[in-house]
């Protein structure tokens, strides 16, 4: 943490105020009315820096790093772990107003954008191109490319192009000292001395601040055919993925399980017809796109009479139409529908090659009501790439001593495994348990190694991975 | 660079003899009798380590940071930019008895291999399973995956599944002061903090050793079929690929473009039959893969029959054989052809938005004829992902100024289209020039940090990527 400026947020404010023509400063006042996003002390530093340009943003780094002033970096605040939560005496340094989309380079299906722009304007943004962005998420409308970046977000599609690490092709970002780091790269193919890129992607905002990405795009496939379908467990899912998969005329677009607690409660809840779904079977979503909504949906038909019998599916719906598939995902993406009735339950989000998730679901179930007999979850996730997020069925926050507990059950086994305690949330501060007890000593040291070389001062977002 | 031990080779070798069981030692007496693969210093060192396990190898980066002794890692010597050029002081540390394909996860698509198993070994090895790697090159008989990860390598799939950073999930590795850094993760959605096996990938040896990797893999696509194609420039070509990449019932595998002075001279001397191919056209090399042969051929024909006249196709003919596929493919893979007539001549490894490629060759052209009217370039590569391969047409070592005029005539205006002056092979210390004059300084500067922070005694490939 670097010394502690003694300057009050308003202080803070003021000084900042002028240095750089394209740099806009908000202060307590005008942060008080906005929503801080998903962590209630977002915006607790009070004050907000917001470049217009990569180069006001450097002005604003420059300036920190010269006084002193840790720098919090902000997006979209979609994140879940902590990582945007800011303290008195911190500055906000928000891409907000970085939200230009530079070029559609649509030949190359390649873009440059701004960090600052929400995954869903992008997405806006290509269409008329007949494009796409690889990689998508519940919370597409708010989630900024930048802060997916920062998190390595991973979403819907990872199973198929991979994580937001695959999609970047080149970025830019602000050093530690203030000084533009440009490598707005637009090919796969970059041998050129180390690709120093990945530390930003995944970085949660210990290195850099990113303020520019060039994104891999891909058509968009717009003839989509969505079911829900019943299976007993995750090997049932994944034969139906597989098969789905190994189909030449259409496209696997998304595949999301709902263990049965889930799919039940949220049905209740949205008043959701579950008629169609056999008594405790988990709840499957398949969406596959073709040449026609035709003849996506016969192959989607065709495919589930095929496996009915020899996977044992246990009920099945296809929507009627777009508005039906709509709801379908709507049960899937708006996971929070549970925290009315257990405020601030404690959520987890980690990932297991898919062949090990029946194993893991059944012990983690026997590990929670060994803490206590009357512990449930929450289950459901990217089926196909192994993730699956986890909700305690409890009121939080948890004292302490039995959260810790909670985290060891839910982690238990995942890097054995061979899989990861954070899959797509990232550590933040709020996985700083997780971080510490699974992830190599070796590693945790080599991370503090190199946050201590590139931000001697430790400007960048103090308290967070990699707990420098 | 260490402080040089002032040990002499044979005395090195004795004293590294016995550190650990599972170390063998070599000595110049048995280096000498050895080929050095693609550079003649390769083992000039005089000491090779070859350690049975990653323990071994541990145990020797250890005694040599505790005895500043340099380590230049070595896998199969395929590298083409001297990264594995050793000097009188140096340890070699080789891969080569760290050989093992240790498990094939068949249902979830992966393997951990150690980091010398050869590519063909390890395509072989998962091929009972119906499976391959996602990667593929020339050099697959003898390049290692360990130095294939250490170069970030690309090869012929890299349109489609992206380069070997993108293939790999997990690795382990030895840290400069002997530590074992390990990451076996077998998941593609990792948050966990910073993620740094990125810094191992494309490393080219500077920040540790690799000992193991986890990859990803893919189904086996056995059924073929290959044609030479006649095309006018890189555009005709990125039509031809275009329509076989939107094409649902076939794959497309390969699409190798050999400009035309590549193409004939490699034909005569092969006695390769290019009659099909029309005056002046380059030669694009297509292979696709569908469910039969004989469905893959004829989406091939059809395809190209339709091609024809739209795109203005310059002749043709479709591999009767996998013999003939072959010997379409070695004229493209055998791509040292000329080397008996020009021994030493420069070559060069760039890439750009494919978009740009006929732009980036006709001026490649004029640059070097404004450096000698005489001056010409075999052209070729991977065209759907911009990346060419280049050599001057002309006997080597040019004298110094000479080169660097050719090189900088090779790399200009490649950044500014977006590309790279390095695709994939590397930096070495061959590329240094264009590594330094292309390379933001910024980027160059943070690669030294941390290169200083991880290696503070200089003892992993000196004199190499990134010249701390």
């Amino acid at each position: 943490m670097p010394a502690a400026p003694h300057l009050s947020p308003t202080d803070l404010a003021e000084r900042l105020s002028g240095i750089h023509p394209e740099l806009a400063i908000l202060g307590p006042s005008e942060l008080a009315g906005r929503h801080p996003g998903e962590h209630p002390d977002n915006f607790a530093g009070g004050v907000m820096a917001q470049p217009g340009s990569s180069e006001a943003a450097a002005a604003l780094v420059r300036w920190c790093a010269e006084n002193n002033v840790a720098i919090v970096p902000q997006g979209g605040l979609t994140g879940l772990v902590g990582g945007n939560v800011s303290h008195a005496g911190e500055v906000i340094l928000s891409s907000s107003r970085l939200n230009r989309i530079l070029v559609v380079h649509a030949d190359e299906m390649t873009v440059e954008v701004e960090a600052g722009v929400a995954l869903e304007a992008l997405q806006q943004a290509v269409a008329p191109h007949g494009l796409t962005t690889g990689i998508d998420l519940g919370s597409r409308g708010t989630a900024t490319i930048g802060g997916m970046v920062s998190t390595n977000a991973g979403g819907i599609l990872a199973f198929r192009n991979g994580v937001m690490r695959h999609q970047v092709l080149g970025l830019e970002a602000i050093l530690p000292w203030g000084e533009i780091y440009s490598d707005m790269t637009r090919v796969v193919k970059v041998s050129a001395g180390p690709d120093l890129k990945h530390l930003f992607i995944g970085g949660e905002g210990a290195f850099g601040f990113v303020t520019r990405v060039v994104l891999k795009l891909e058509p968009i496939r717009p003839h989509r055919a969505t079911a829900f379908i019943g299976v007993s467990d995750a090997t049932a899912a994944l034969s139906v993925i597989r098969h789905f998969r190994s189909q030449p005329t259409v496209t696997l677009e998304g595949a999301e399980m709902m263990w049965p607690r889930y799919i039940r409660d949220h049905a209740k809840l949205k008043s959701f017809d579950l008629s169609w779904l056999e008594d405790d079977a988990a709840a499957l979503l398949i969406e596959v796109s073709g040449e026609t909504v035709e003849q996506a949906t016969g192959v989607l038909e065709e495919g589930l009479e095929t496996l009915w019998e020899a996977v044992g599916l246990k009920g099945g719906v296809i929507a009627q139409s777009l508005d039906q598939a709509r709801k379908f995902w709507d049960i899937r993406e708006d996971s929070g529908f549970y925290y009315a009735d257990i405020p601030d339950a404690p959520s987890f989000d980690i990932s297991v090659p898919p062949t090990g998730l029946d194993t893991y679901v059944a012990g983690l179930h026997a590990r929670l009501r060994a803490i206590d007999p009357t512990y449930d979850a929450y289950v459901y996730g990217h089926i196909a790439d192994g993730n699956l997020h986890l909700t305690l069925i409890k009121r939080g926050p948890l004292p302490k001593a039995e959260l810790l507990a909670v985290e060891d059950a839910i982690y238990s086994g995942v890097q054995e495994a061979g899989g990861s305690f954070s899959a797509e949330h990232g550590v933040g501060f709020e996985k700083r348990h997780g971080y510490e007890s699974n992830v190599s000593r070796q590693k945790q040291a080599l991370a503090r190694t190199i946050k201590q070389a590139i931000d001697q001062k430790g400007i960048f977002n103090p308290g967070k991975v990699p707990f420098a």
